[in-house]
């Protein structure tokens, strides 16, 4: 067992392939949740997933699955995987690694004959990076998608339905797909890191102590629209000063009081969105995270205390309205200890760290013991075309991933 | 000649059935130029020229045009008018009220069977507003319409072309439409203010002396994209920082160095545009504004410099496109005082002001002697469903209109 490895030249062919699905010309890919490059992945992945003679199934929110019955019928299964959706121009790797990875160690272990106490699964979960619903597909699986987090998505109503229709998938079976604990004996996750610290410190491999908790909002300005030629400057209500104030002080608050945070002012739009026209609403989607469930709460007041402060500074009314709240999540011993293992085992240099990024193993932590394997992102770049991370990284990441896998059902036996 | 009056039931009931089209629920009217709303109000304008037994014609650019053949067919024109389309969701009086009123007054001359030294017409100019292309009707008639400015329009290429097909325009015809000037004895126009002045100091009637010169930008300010929750604030290259911190300091320009001067960003985009992307673009939409020819190019500079000067502060490159340049217009002293003496005449309180807002006027003042009649509008308001004017204002405007057209007549013969 300790000398499998994985076929780095299949793995890549599995990896370039699956990037041309959704590419963009610079080098980046457009897969947003459910959209139509989206579903065009996860077909490539079911069609890859059956020339391996895995087993296909698909749950109730879409999470596209392949199982190898190593483990008998009546064996729980040890999860692996990621997502194949991406951010809006995004990058190659970030998620797509880490599906392609767990299909090939279900590949490596078919073609080994191993008989072991579980059996593999490997995953591809819906709308990790929240273009719809924030890590929508392991918090069905999780039983923690909560009615609201539908009703009043992220990504807007309207483009839930339109994609839940274009996947074919009914709303109504997002709610009622919690997966029963005693089927699962765990779940790991390769990814890049995404930040710059085992870039920086020219380290192999990361092993994820928790991941951070990520609260999003939106703030709604509204002043008085009005002619933007004939009301003096004084005269104003206007809805866009609140927001950009508000812009400029999440990061200050960021940088003076909160410096292990972040805070992101993504998108703003002001109505009614014309040249000639005062701002009489301008809505602000803010995000803002923490390793710390206290200094989370703590940054969640500092936030809604500024846009306060800056509505009141401009005469303008504010309306918030909180989306998602995923609070920190800590990953399991027992997978750090088989992450750590087969780092020793491979001969790679790896550190400790917490993820400042969300991933569905924050959701599986809440299911069964999850744990995190991170890999170098090259400047710490990501969500961006400009993310990557070097092959020789891509194929450690996997050979640490089919390593620990083991390492995790012996210590779990 | 002096004792003609407009009728002001039927120019209420004309104004009503306007109102109607492109309606929305709040009160206001919702007919961007070239928008299905602003092609039903034209084709409402038509029927009602050929109802009352006026000629109609249009032009390459769309304007709708009624013509009462009052003086011979060698007369050169006066024209009065205004436009019938609206900014996203307007109210209903700005535009409208003249276009209707424009009819009235041609109906009532043609009731009395004057025989005057030139013929009259109305006209209903397109995108007034700049939905698209600011003043595209007036300044494709005045020759000013520049081939750029269709190329690079304010409302975006894509949507012009649209508009256009919709209209069943041809976008050659749009530079090939300058009105020969001879055939023009002038231009009047009856508006609402849209500022506080005449209502503020209970004025029945403003004499407009000249009209705002108005620049419009496009700055385009570009970092670099990035994933929201891995890196540090400082390691950004934050777009959004820069967009919203010239916002605030475009604000602070006019309150401290330009007093007379308006400015407006009236809409920001950010990309790529999600909660968890750092935005590596951001483009605000600016317009600014003076009565003075000087100070508009003192303060097109002092905006330039606080762009740049945010880019560099916030690590970001800068981009400007300037989309369009109206310079001042001053107003006709014919016009004036054919104004003054129509308001002395019916024993209406008047006052000379500039207007801030710009108008067809200012296109058609390079063309002919062009004039403007401003009545209140309530608190100033305009550009919004509560844009309001009481209807005796607009009946006093109506007849200013309609005796100021004879005063001209008479001065310049």
């Amino acid at each position: 067992m300790d000398e499998l490895r994985v076929n780095p030249s299949r793995l890549q062919e599995n990896f370039d392939e699956l990037s041309k699905i959704g590419t963009t010309s610079d080098g980046g890919v457009h897969r947003p949740a459910l959209s139509q490059a989206h579903l065009e992945a996860r077909g490539w992945f079911q069609q890859k997933i059956r020339e391996a003679g895995l087993d296909f199934y698909m749950d109730g929110c879409g999470n596209h699955f392949a199982k190898l019955n190593c483990g008998g019928a009546d064996a729980a299964s040890l999860l692996l995987g990621s997502h194949l959706d991406s951010v809006v121009h995004g990058g190659q790797f970030d998620g797509a690694l880490g599906v392609v990875a767990a299909l090939e160690v279900l590949q490596v272990i078919k073609e080994s004959n191993l008989s072991l106490p579980v059996n593999l699964e490997a995953v591809d979960f819906t709308d990790e990076e929240g273009t719809l619903v924030g890590l929508l597909g392991s918090s069905s699986v999780a039983g923690k998608l909560a009615p609201d987090a539908l009703q009043n998505p992220r990504g807007g109503r309207g483009n839930l339905i339109e994609g839940l229709k274009r996947a074919g998938l009914n709303e109504a079976d997002l709610l009622n797909n919690q997966r029963d604990p005693s089927t699962l004996a765990g779940y790991l996750e390769l990814h890049i890191e995404q930040g710059p610290n085992l870039f920086k410190q020219k380290i192999d491999i990361g092993v994820v102590s928790g991941i951070v908790g990520i609260y999003s909002y939106l703030l709604e300005f509204t002043g008085r629209p009005n002619h933007a030629g004939t009301t003096p400057i004084r005269d104003r209500l206007d809805a866009a000063q609140g927001a950009c104030a508000f812009t400029l002080a999440a990061r200050k608050i960021i940088l003076e009081d909160f410096p292990d945070c972040v805070a992101n002012v993504g998108r703003i739009e002001f109505s009614p969105g014309a040249f000639n026209v005062v701002p009489g609403k301008a809505t602000v989607w803010l995000e803002f995270r923490s390793p710390d469930p206290v200094e989370l709460t703590q940054l969640e007041a500092a936030m809604l205390n500024a846009a306060e402060a800056e509505a009141n500074r401009f005469g303008l009314m504010l309306n918030t309205t909180s989306l998602d709240k995923h609070i920190p999540a800590p990953m399991s011993e027992t997978a750090q200890e088989a992450i750590h293992r087969a780092s020793e085992q491979l001969g790679l240099t790896h550190l400790y760290l917490p993820s400042g990024a969300g991933h569905d193993a924050q959701m599986m932590a809440g299911l069964c013991p999850a744990g995190m394997i991170f890999i170098p992102s090259a400047e710490g770049i990501s969500h961006s075309p400009d993310e990557f991370s070097t092959w020789q990284d891509c194929v450690n990441g996997a050979n640490v991933l089919l390593q620990a896998a083991l390492h995790f059902i012996r210590l779990a036996d």
